[in-house]
């Protein structure tokens, strides 16, 4: 029915920091399925640990691989079956999807599920390609109000929307977040769009504070000058002693060992810290009292489930700028470059796109 | 050590629509309470079925009573071991303190306390005062960014925080309000707070519902014009058949038969009805077991129970406009005006307050 | 690879009251699928309800149908990927299979999909057969401690697990069952094995209310007899005013308009009405403000999702009693009898067996 | 009223392992609050610590001190305006007290109140005394069929409940509980009555193992003899890959390092674990990334609130076995040689009680 040609270009990393640009074949559509031209891509923290690094954690690149995974484009052929998605819809993709028969899927963390196929894991490839084919319910149409970019980065988004169903953040709460990269970006919109009123934003670089107060930060504190936990505990302090002063809710973005152990401590008696980030070893020596004894519950996050409709209402209803975010742009024949550059210039951007 | 003389003025409902105007002693000061010099009081629903009925329900005005429970105030005086106030403080009361000891207050509901002492429900006098004494754990400092109006409008806040709280609203959410009185008005803004980006009001007054979609409608529906259902069905539609289409959480808080009923029909299978109105009789016909076996959940409410600061941080912070509220005035002297206008001019008024 | 025969006998409803025992094919097995040789299947209320009617609300018999969805039997085949069932396996079948890819089934709820394919729900055929093709995620191993009577009686278990959950029952809480058929017994001994101590039940049949003592029951009431709610608020009085007596959680099974109307007033403030039953129409009179103004929470259920596998282990590990439930049987031949009887001697009898 | 002399004798921490008997004054009862002839008070492993040590963290013991907390007795005398008790009654003493004012009072979690007072936590008196008074609504009745120890061991049997709440257990749960000392045993309990199904416990010692065996564990690992993880994800394995076995909630009540960094490999993914018990020494170095990233929650409990009437339910209703921890008795003059005996045999004791 289609026309498209017989193969399309793909930005393969074949080892560390080389990727290459090869033809592969275009895939069919199968039942339920959908096939999606794909327009923009963005580039995650994950794609460049596997560039720089071949592996994360467990998971290691041992054969050439597609990395990419926060992507958008436009459908162009849908399988058997598919009712809510035409031909030439505008779409965004949620790029893992589950076995849908265990435990986990039933009850509906299907993001735990054993057997995920997520994109840009080994083995399994992503988005950086003109086309691919994806299991239609895991493929939402985006309204016209939500420009491509936003679009596609839609996938951050719903990392945060999840961090903060995870942290039960409330109307009127008073929330932490460690990192202002992506994450931490997404993360601290979805907790203002979910009532939090006192928006404390941590980081290192002024680049970055500088842009999450644009985006609703209510205060920054720059970890080089300023004692982090004092300026928490002043500025959440209500009318109980100064032990009672802390966050509602803190959400660990930056995937460091200092600031892990420091959000134990960021959040009150009766609070939750949000684990989003990961310190690079798993072993980490934290005062756990400090939490345990003060009833602060601590949380972590993998990834997310059912978050994709929320977040694109959130940014269609102008709730959450994901645009804003966007700092440079590269097309599919410099992923490697893009790559490069969102490794060595974190301090200068925020966003990098791939435009396929 | 305060030189306020020893008595003062209060409005006193004698008799259905008999306010007189009279000179009462100024309470003293116990531990553990202040004293505020009034400023401004809001007129509720619940004032003005008091002056026109005399009752409502199983609370029967029997002797002189004090009405106005939505009140703000400058501190004047403090008791022994209060140590968050001052004088001089700008607050805002909460206008029903309990027990302490039993079940309910100990879980964190106090709202359901048996022993709740509550403003302007007889026996208990109310706000229509130059003074009142009140334990100081239910009086909050007032914001400079927060007016006199807002400062006494946080108590019909509370209750649409409460509501929402009740209903678990969460970012994305689709919610009806039935009902652009008031309590509508500050229910649908709360449940704006919590991240609902689609807002459907519902009224029969034209009036009412574009003030409320200055306040934060998405859309708005006037009953008396529109298949109301049917246009909820429209706009709630997603990837579902049509019978599971239907808001996330509705609330009714018109007090209404109809919109009671169909309120159990508003919501999606999965999905929740708060019943913050209460219709007039309580006997309720109701088709239940569309309710039921769709397990949509019925949640009622009384009052609100710890949603003062949460109340307060929303206006701070520009979350909730409570001033558009404000339509009309009056002074103490005209309390009863105050009531009758309240009660007759509801189609061309919001919140009428009274300035002491 | 099996060698059954081509065709089984299956009990086929026509008619109301007209069930005939006919030929019907053998179902091949499917990848993702197990073939089950039935062995016993329970008769229940809503089978019964086809018998006399010809329909349940909206679900009208119009062409013939084999009734029966408590089934238990043997793996005879398994298709292609099954790999947690083994030819030989004693199993349960959960009787209800979803589409998978709605918002519904993506969440968790997935008793909720507008797709749901259940067994003796018109148009779908159900277990009444001698051999029965079904989704092996459906499909639950049998420890050899649990009988094949229990193992078919998991599904109205299964009820009672839902209930409980959804009415979040907690150690040392006070609940009433309206109703001690079948559903009566499996959810008060649901409520027991989540800690409830108070476990009151309501009927008024002599023969089921000395059954569902056995069962765990610590007070019943004959509601022919005795005032219900006067002895509902002596039995669960606490340290508070009368006013506060009342169960934590209240289970309404009968499905009858009077205690679907006191289960209302049953519940102390703050408690939870759960609606297993359905009243026969469904428009329903009741004191709605009686239950909202109190926060009396109102929530039905529909089927029930993930509880096979907690029903199991509660069976296995002797907290729950299914087998002494079971009081008359009869063969597939003889499966309009059993649904004659049970329709007909309700007061002699709890659970009927089919067996094939 | 009563005739009751003017002083008592009490057992008084004067330094490390110096407990004297004194007299003292015979405390007046003030409104509210009853006084209690004292009869049976256990040893806790908290006292034990301050007899051994003179601190517990950040509580020292600065001047003289009666311990003990674990306390029954009978009301001597009642204060003005208390209803629900009398002189003559047998009760049990919830052994902390709050401000009742600030924001964690009033919503519930008194347990985290700044201004708690608590029984035998400098400076504080504990209930190694002959009569104490002591606010009436944390005082209950105890019903005849609870023994006058059983009424003592409501506390450690509050902390199980409440572990058991925060962890969230269900029917069906499978449950692992690190340390089968008392606390390990209520906990191991209360999670039996919330629904628990499979009940393991860990510990070294043969002689406690035994014991908890008896009171309801499913399955006991001596971690001196066996791969103690090994055999939880044997036990928990269900129809999912190996990485997905693990319990569903995971009590760590051993204080101790190993365990409580084995606590976070020992729950399945989506599981929680609760920290009972806190490691001797505050920064602990564990495999938070092996939680995290399979959203295994970490909640910590600091004592309770609220859970004194439920633990009492369970008792009464025999649901759980507080007298068969009860190993040893001593009369109040040795009190001393009672916290010196628990201290040095923890490998045959469970529950050391002192008669006053």
């Amino acid at each position: 029915m289609t026309t498209t040609p017989h193969t399309m270009k793909a930005a393969v990393l074949h080892a560390i920091r080389d990727v290459r640009i090869e033809e592969r074949p275009i895939p069919p559509v199968r039942p339920g399925h959908v096939r999606v031209r794909i327009r923009t891509v963005g580039v995650c923290g994950s794609d460049v640990h596997y560039f720089t690094h071949g592996r994360i954690g467990p998971f290691v690149v041992e054969s050439p691989i597609i990395l990419g995974h926060e992507s958008m484009g436009v459908i162009e052929d849908i399988g058997e079956g598919v009712k809510h998605l035409q031909p030439g819809d505008r779409v965004t993709l949620e790029p893992g999807y589950p076995c849908r028969t265990c435990e986990c899927c039933k009850s509906g963390r299907y993001n735990l599920c054993p057997e995920m196929t997520f994109m840009a894991t080994p083995p399994v490839n992503g988005a950086f390609v003109e086309h691919l084919e994806w299991p239609a319910d895991f493929v939402f149409r985006v309204p016209d109000s939500v420009s491509d970019d936003a679009a596609a980065l839609i996938e951050p988004l719903a990392v945060g929307v999840w961090s903060v169903q995870r942290g039960g953040v409330k109307p009127g709460d008073a929330i932490v977040v460690y990192g202002a990269g992506p994450i931490g970006c997404t993360t601290l919109q979805a907790a203002k769009t979910a009532g939090a009123t006192t928006l404390i934003a941590v980081d290192l670089e002024e680049y970055r504070l500088d842009l999450i107060r644009e985006l609703g930060a209510t205060h920054t504190i720059n970890a080089r000058h300023e004692d982090v936990l004092a300026r928490i505990r002043e500025i959440t302090r209500r009318n109980l002693p100064e032990s009672h002063s802390g966050a509602d809710v803190v959400f660990e973005t930056a995937g460091n060992l200092r600031t892990c152990q420091q959000s134990m401590l960021a959040a009150r008696p009766g609070g939750v810290v949000v684990l989003v980030g990961l310190p690079p070893n798993p072993q980490v020596e934290l005062d756990l009292v400090a939490a345990a004894s003060r009833e602060v519950d601590i949380r972590g996050i993998f990834r997310y489930a059912n978050c994709y409709p929320a977040a694109l209402r959130l940014v269609e209803e102008g709730r959450v700028n994901l645009d804003r975010m966007v700092t440079h742009r590269y097309p599919l024949d410099q992923a490697g470059e893009a790559l490069s550059f969102a490794d060595e210039f974190k301090h200068v951007s925020m966003k990098v796109m791939v435009d396929v």
